[in-house]
């Protein structure tokens, strides 16, 4: 494959990938995204994301040469940059220039998986979004629901803090909790709200024999009260200390472990 | 009480303090720290934490009578900056303008409470420490233990991250965790050792009803060999997906959460 070479930080293909760094409203006109790492893009193409363009520095050139390699195989078009044009498509201090612009996976809500899943309303901080993603992937749930006004899925935070669960993990978008709660309730999951509610079901009292809905709400606020009436039950996580401490992230760890411990729901693998 | 007024950078006693927020080794030699924020400083004091010195800028003196207020009363001394000298004690990029110089509190490991407690070793990330400190606290765990070279307990991430429960958590410190589990199996606590390992025990499977220490590694290589072989126990989470996502700080979440989910050992409250 011809590679072309970038020497100057304004080369208009290289600002115009720029822009899915810093913009989600870019990304979303555009369809597309910045993976930026050698680990990262490897992970990506591993998991069959389609790689629309490979960046390397000519650095990275010498030190990465495997990693290049295999990425090499599957972008459809490849640029070498000047070790300062790359600069400009870094979200980090220490770039390992190596970056890749890939094509946002469409899914369709028919293919929500008949297992677990966790929906998420208005969940703000990319971080906080990153980590519960690398976490659904790592206990098994079948996907993850990103509802309301949540922060962008292909923000460059996100994307470090999954560790590649973006890649691989089905994730699905809805305008609200409630639509997702409605969905799957018409398909026979059962659906639990988290509420900090001492007269709310001690999720170490509920089954999860059958597909479940999971929601939990922003880092601040909690669920909405649109939410919370959408799902059939509500659940809560008896703690025996400072329950008000319990965060975000921490909080949907526990409760993905708990629909997790004792095994797939019936009828799953 | 006095009130000083400070309005250069200069100044001896602001540039003492901000050294406390730079620098692990001058917190240990002064036995202190800095604690900044308008809402985490009032947690100190209410978590009855020793306040040596109240700084607050002129801005913060209009916004936070109420906080002000209630901080001096407990603090020793109390500072009013200009402004642009309360800068010099920020961590942050905007910020609220009240710091405390706090002491360290000593505890000796007699009081070790006879409770479930977590033993982390040589855990590098402020965040992650703050995180998993605030949810040992929010579950209610007895204590915390910090072995062999954990990050500094007193920096301003990991205060800001654990939401001021570094105040009020009990946390020990070992040179190395065999030193922790010896001294624990003295006084009758079982103990494990955290491993991604399919022949461990299963944390489901475990039993909890005694006082338990739960050691748990650094985030990229896990606890080390000593460590292990200084525990009872081998004990794992056993997941149904991809199980090398699972991060330190959620490791650590799910296996505080099933101490704690049967209630309180034997002998507590």
């Amino acid at each position: 494959m011809q590679e072309l070479f970038i020497s100057s930080r304004k080369n208009e293909t290289l600002k115009a990938a720029a822009k899915l760094l810093t913009s989600s409203e870019v990304r979303r006109e555009q369809g597309a995204y910045l993976a930026e790492g050698a680990r990262l893009c490897r992970d990506a193409a591993r998991s069959g994301v389609s790689i629309k363009t490979l960046f390397y520095t000519e650095s990275a050139g010498k030190k990465y040469p495997e990693y290049l390699g295999e990425l090499r195989e599957t972008a459809e078009t490849v640029y070498r940059l000047a070790d300062h044009a790359g600069e400009l498509l870094s979200g980090t201090k220490s770039t390992q220039g190596i970056f890749c612009v890939c094509a946002v996976k469409k899914r369709k809500t028919e293919e929500i998986p008949r297992n677990h899943c966790l929906a998420l309303e208005n969940i703000q901080d990319p971080g906080n979004l990153g980590t519960v993603l690398r976490t659904a992937e790592a206990l098994g749930l079948g996907s993850v629901l990103l509802c309301g006004e949540c922060c962008d899925l292909y923000a460059p935070k996100v994307l470090r803090a999954s560790m590649g669960a973006v890649f691989r993990l089905p994730v699905f978008f809805f305008p609200a909790l409630s639509d997702a709660a409605a969905l799957l309730s018409a398909r026979g999951f059962q659906s639990f709200a988290a509420v900090p509610d001492n007269g709310a079901i001690p999720v170490t009292k509920a089954e999860f024999s059958h597909p479940t809905l999971m929601a939990v709400g922003n880092e601040g606020n909690g669920l909405s009260r649109e939410a919370i009436e959408a799902c059939r039950e509500k659940i809560t996580i008896p703690m025996l200390g400072r329950a008000e401490s319990l965060n975000a992230a921490a909080s949907a760890s526990i409760l993905m472990w708990e629909m997790m411990r004792g095994g797939m729901p019936d009828g799953m693998a």
